[in-house]
């Protein structure tokens, strides 16, 4: 379905390449607004004159403003994915790997805290947190209980799922308070001082429920 | 500053009382619009139209929407304060507080599930996640915890209040996902299939955090 004035060898890449690239442009501009302003506080009209588009436009390539958040929230699960891949195939036990997954979060969070506090109350104001199907969280920290309990460092009768489920619990409670936390003192100094908590918090929230608090 | 008509004697306790009822009226008819239809999908017009006033009155008892879920919280902690009190006070230990408190949460949602799955998908929505002051519930958890540490049933360096958050979080995750079962299938038959879910994941995520995963 080439334009009549293309030589018909390689319309399509090309368009489609364009596509890609202003897709990008829009994504990029969402975020940074949303970063410095909030999700709310950002009107599609607005991401449309920054990103040089017209608003009418903006619709094809993001069907509704919370389409953006839930592509971020693909492009995260694809980086932690890609961050955690060595700890999850390797030798190393369960607990190793549970705690490269909340180092990895911890990380994803603080390199961009602006960023991941507003996109993150953004999930939330979107429902996402009472959505039926399973985060994929859910089904990574099961994975990672089931190796442990085949291997015998993961004890009990609960499932790997209501385990992931816990395990998630804990992630979001964390992140949550790091997030009101990032959002309260106005975004003067690129976040600094909330860089260490999260990192501290999850890795003490899993050690709790490692250890537990009432073994010997 | 009684009416002109009025004796003078007690025009002030009437006028309060018809306040007070009035209110109650208003509150009751909001809750049940809640349960039935959810916060989102019920106005100020209708929660007046239903209580038979004027939708600017309503104004004189609710200054905003939101007061009705805060008014709705408020109750909560009440009742939940009352159900507790003979457990948090006589000799018992802090584990049997701890399973009480997740025992009487358990109870105060799953005796009015509608309501309690709306007004928290509510309370959610209001953005009170992302309140930065603590939670009522991390002050009753790390309460019992300080009791226990002292008493030598609670072990680790971590502190009450970071235990206590923890302890929130596991609450917050279950009943999140068990609101998230309540709505899902059409309110048919009085929420019957999610009653049991919620008491037992509660007492599981409290056993697991007390045991330990990796414990001997």
């Amino acid at each position: 379905m080439g334009h009549p004035s293309d030589d018909g060898a390689r319309p399509l890449p090309r368009r489609r390449l364009n596509r890609q690239r202003t897709r990008e442009r829009v994504y990029v501009t969402a975020l940074s607004l949303f970063s410095r302003q909030g999700y709310a506080g950002t009107s599609v009209a607005q991401i449309a004159e920054h990103a040089g588009i017209g608003r009418g436009t903006f619709f094809n390539y993001f069907p509704r403003k919370d389409c953006l958040v839930s592509a971020w929230s693909q492009e995260r699960v694809r980086k932690l994915n890609h961050r955690l891949a060595p700890h999850l195939e390797g030798p190393a036990g369960s607990v190793a790997a549970l705690r490269a997954c909340m180092s990895a979060l911890g990380d994803l969070n603080e390199e961009e805290p602006e960023l991941s506090a507003a996109m993150l109350t953004a999930w939330v104001q979107c429902g996402h947190l009472f959505e039926p199907r399973p985060h994929h969280l859910d089904a990574l920290f099961a994975c990672i209980i089931e190796r442990g309990r085949a291997r015998g460092e993961i004890r009990g009768t609960a499932s790997p799922e209501q385990l992931g489920a816990l395990l998630r619990d804990l992630y979001f409670g964390a992140v949550h308070r790091w997030a009101t936390r990032c959002t309260e003192p106005e975004p003067a100094a690129g976040g600094g001082p909330c860089r260490p908590h999260l990192h501290t918090e999850l890795q003490l929230a899993l050690s709790m429920l490692l250890r537990g608090l009432t073994s010997a």
